[in-house]
């Protein structure tokens, strides 16, 4: 949820051009599917001057980009139109759905009692609110009509590589094909991916390249999942796996603070700008039906929901007045209109909740102490567990993915870890198991607030316990002692986490446990965990990760500071804080910096070092080093040595 | 270096009781010295009150404190004055040093010609920089007068407890007793420390209780340090090593956008507000001698310079002028001031300049450019390293710590872990083996720009190439495309190499690689770095670290908003947060935060669980428990059938 723009918020940047100024948006078609057009956004890069007088030019970078047409200037969009329908032909061509009638829309879903209880209580707002405006979904909703799973793992299982899975094959290697062979093309001994080895520590896999048959595989093994509801064709194809980039999730969603729909759409239109690759919609109270609507139409990312906050709703937030009957008009309500994965608190067994009585913090999570308070009420087991086979059948008929839900994660460094949580991490592991027989996509949901040593053995669990299916995390918080400051707390963890494997992260602003993030602090989110996510596909050895980094590098480096600011992950914030420093425009290409000042400069040093190696020649210079490596290794032995 | 205070700052918090309200000064004295004032900052908490009407009573927090006198209420100082000299006593008390005249201060000094010079250029500025108006160093300069050393370490090895370590032991259990107790008071099975255990991977050993012997015994093996000059009495001892709490570093000092030193002065205060255990005097230009005077006497932290940097501005900026009889007159000067540790690029070897010319970013260490310019003009060994040995003799007669600087560190994730890098750091190990026999405390630097998965090699080679002394690193930055962000690239780095075992983090700002911090800048850098230390202290199984997580998580639970915001790093921050959304009075004694409104809170639920548990018995929830862990073993045994 975030709260409604305020004054500081107002002067930022909105449209991409002003927010990634220097570079362009590109498409790359596919091979197996030549119409396929893959967005990327490509910044152009300044020659190198060197001081010899040699020209040096630098290849343009491509970029992963998740702003969908609101990100491309010749889209002429409009929110009440929706996206086009990009994935609408690749559907339907597949002749395995058809259209009908849907379930028609109750003045509960959007939590009035009646018809006229809803115009009575939006006449004041209707003109922000807009509920009348929308045209809604003109198109009827499909579901599978051929006696078989529509979802992309049932196509994967049978050897069919989708339109989506090329697609995604293309946008994971970020138009490499081009960037790697200039850098490669250097002349020098420079290697610009010479570090990079597999750092993962649990078997990744991560090839070259990614083809669409490797995609294939990972989605028909259960090691990824493309969130990809048929009622939702707008969304850009996105995979989530541990042998692919790193995603983030944004979180949004109307409160109780009444943000209206057009700011759900903006938040929308602004957390995938700054690089969201799914958005949850979490919101409550009145209209999330209509809200969820517009959202969806308007979003070329996967949309995922936790469906048990609208039941609840719907039965007046009495917890105990939940049943099947309620939650499964709720999933097929959603379904209808094309949300991509639900979040499903399965796990959260009765006899789990008697041991998180002795925590520190309880239960912390929403959907967790729901289902919780509800087997406590009625003293039975968890309706969602117990009604999973008949959620997997409606899941499968929309390819709407699985997130389990984790209930029980813990809310402090104290309770991390813990018998309630592994608990329910295993039953997680047996839904999976089910799902999958049932060709549905699963991913698993997990912790929360974890100190850092006991990271690591989060992920090797959920790989072990759930059968290699995605990890998708909230942080981890590394520690629960800087309230307002908790973007980093969990950014840490996150990008560890990442390493380790996890698939996605869950965004966390700097207003978690305090209050509604505003677009400042989204932004501060997004980017917090887009660097998470960068550092964790650099560290697990993704083999075009690094080439963003060391093309910044190599900007900086030269003083080429338009480049250094375009090729960063926020530009706009890069450019004013050297500019509040040197805010002439002839500091931006002066080549000295506000550290060291014009008179002395380490990189100015080094152009001398680079002129003297060349004068002592490659040959002396190996020389040298080959003296040092085996001192090196002398002293290790005599070191070794020392410690016997 | 901070640029002047702008708009934005003006209107933030200064003193201690405007940043940590809620929150008082104690004092704890010493056993074996009883006259020790070791300061703490002690955090009242409210009283819960149960459902069931029972009064809890929750203990006080005590936190670390390195404010010095500032940070007392009742210290009625003046920075004119400068601070009393705490450990004056102490010194003389051993019988071990002797007043000297010590070197007149010459107007190169400050970098001018002469004195004439020096006064017109003040003159402008005189009424800022009030050069003429500070008392200056009214004591004569202490040195060694016994024929042995006079550093922590020589006492330690003679089996001597100083003043000093006893003070450090006391402050590195956080008032623990205390609050420990109160802990394992409480009923019920909940244990607040019930996950810790030793997470370092290199065999940390940090006790229970941090006794002064222990102290003793890791200074005397060189395995932490003591930075405490005879000349800065004004230091309230701490100490580096990776068997005590981690440490961080901020950097000031004024620059060429001509900061006064009034302003300088308030950095330190600023800085040492926030959490700084070190801070280093980075300044260039004009006046150096004169500010390092006010920050010194007016510090209650350890004092760190790079006397390089003076050195050179006592050329005019000529690198191939530099020689040894200039460099060693400045650390003679630097001694005698009061400067608690000195950043020496000893290790810059001529063999190794070479191997910086195919990186990707050459050299970015000003030393360390400085010194491979000087090797390469003049063909010759860097004179750093050959006169060693005689700065092991000036740095002995004063207690000045080395901190060897690592002038080839990795300046991009492209150079990180390469040949260069890990040359320098060898031949640190040496280095640190001839300070040693010197009798002279060390502590070694590192990098820099390290992805993640090489983050653990830097500091297993460092353990065993430098035989444990203490390593302090900057950062390490995870990734280099956010710039703007480099205090959470760099943070992520910092908390784990803090977690492997690095004694001392120093900060980076918002601002790295673009412009000038401001204050807000070093108040973003420092807590986002005791944020790393703090989640590393954990990690690494430091016995009291958790206990402000748990009160603070503790304090989130049971709706204490006002005990929240005053145990969190930045009471401010998170205050003005929590109000943005709910800004009346009531919302901070109500049991709902603004994620959830009033009418649904998880945490609510879980206070049910809690009741029905109750009702269950222990007994029976025993019995629960007991179950699923016989199936998670069963699970486990057929987990393993699966993978066979």
């Amino acid at each position: 949820m975030i709260s409604p723009n305020d004054a500081t918020a107002a002067s930022e940047p909105r449209s991409v051009a002003d927010v990634f100024p220097g570079s362009r948006r590109v498409y790359v078609s596919g091979t197996l599917h030549p119409n396929l057009r893959v967005p990327l956004r490509e910044v152009d890069l300044a020659e190198t001057k060197h001081p010899n007088g040699r020209i040096e030019v630098n290849e343009p970078v491509r970029i992963y980009d998740t702003s969908g047409p609101w990100g491309d200037p010749a889209f002429s969009g409009d929110v009440t139109q929706g996206l086009p329908a990009l994935r609408r032909d690749w559907i339907l061509a597949r002749g395995d759905v058809a259209e009908y009638e849907g379930r028609a829309v109750k003045p509960e879903d959007n939590g009035y009692i009646s018809e006229e209880h809803a115009s009575r209580y939006n006449e004041k707002k209707a003109r922000h609110n807009r509920l009348k405006e929308y045209p809604g979904l003109t198109r009827k909703p499909l579901r599978a009509s051929a006696g078989h799973p529509v979802t992309q793992m049932w196509y994967a299982k049978q050897g069919i590589i989708t339109p989506e899975m090329e697609y995604i094959a293309i946008r994971e290697n970020l138009g490499r094909e081009a960037a790697f062979q200039a850098a490669t093309d250097r002349e020098g001994p420079r290697n610009l991916l010479h570090h990079q080895h597999p750092g993962q520590p649990f078997g990744a896999k991560i090839p070259d390249y990614i083809t669409p048959e490797f995609v294939r595989d990972e989605v028909a093994r259960g090691r990824a999942i493309i969130p990809a509801n048929v009622n939702h064709p707008e969304s850009e194809p996105m995979i989530i796996g541990r042998n692919f980039l790193v995603k983030i999730n944004a979180n949004i969603g109307n409160s109780a603070v009444a943000s209206t729909i057009d700011e759900e759409v903006e938040k929308l239109q602004w957390s995938t700008l700054w690089g969201a690759d799914t958005v949850m919609d979490l919101s409550t109270g009145k209209n999330i039906h209509a809200t969820r609507e517009w959202i969806i139409r308007n979003s070329p990312v996967p949309i995922g929901t936790v469906p048990i906050y609208q039941a609840l709703e719907k039965v007046n937030g009495r917890v105990e007045d939940l049943c099947w009957e309620v939650f499964r008009d709720t999933l097929i309500e959603q379904a209808e209109q094309g949300v991509d994965y639900f979040t499903i608190h399965a796990g959260v067994l009765l006899r789990f909740v008697p041991l998180t009585a002795t925590r520190m913090t309880g239960i912390v999570s929403r959907g967790g102490s729901i289902m919780a308070k509800w087997c406590l009420s009625h003293h039975k087991e968890n309706f969602l567990y117990t009604h999973w086979s008949d959620i997997c059948d409606i899941m499968a008929q929309y390819d709407v993915s699985f997130s389990i839900g984790d209930g029980l994660r813990p809310g402090s460094i104290a309770d991390a870890n813990d018998a309630a949580q592994f608990g329910e991490l295993e039953v997680q592991g047996e839904l999976n198991t089910t799902a999958w027989e049932k060709g549905v996509q699963v991913m698993n949901e997990g912790p929360g607030h974890v100190p850092m040593h006991l990271i690591e053995e989060n992920m090797q669990k959920q790989i072990e316990w759930c059968h290699e299916a995605p990890f998708y995390t909230l942080g981890p918080l590394t520690t629960d002692v800087a309230p307002g400051y908790d973007h980093i707390t969990s950014g840490i963890g996150a990008a560890m986490i990442g390493w380790y494997g996890c698939a996605m992260l869950c965004y966390v602003t700097p207003k978690e446990h305090l209050g509604l993030p505003n677009r400042e602090d989204v932004r501060d989110g997004v980017v917090t965990y887009k660097i998470a996510a960068h550092a964790a596909d650099l560290a697990k050895g993704h083999p075009a990760a690094q080439i963003r980094d060391n093309a910044l590098s190599k900007a900086r480096f030269e003083f080429r500071w338009e480049d250094q600011f375009n090729l960063s992950l926020d530009p706009t914030k890069a450019r004013s804080f050297h500019d509040k420093t040197l805010p002439q425009d002839g500091a931006k290409t002066a080549h000295f910096c506000s550290m060291c000042g014009p008179t002395f400069c380490s990189m100015k040093i080094t152009e001398e070092v680079r002129e003297y190696a060349e004068k002592l020649g490659l040959e002396e210079s190996e020389a040298l080093e080959q003296g040092m490596a085996e001192k090196a290794k002398e002293f290790a032995e005599k070191g070794a040595e020392i410690y016997s």
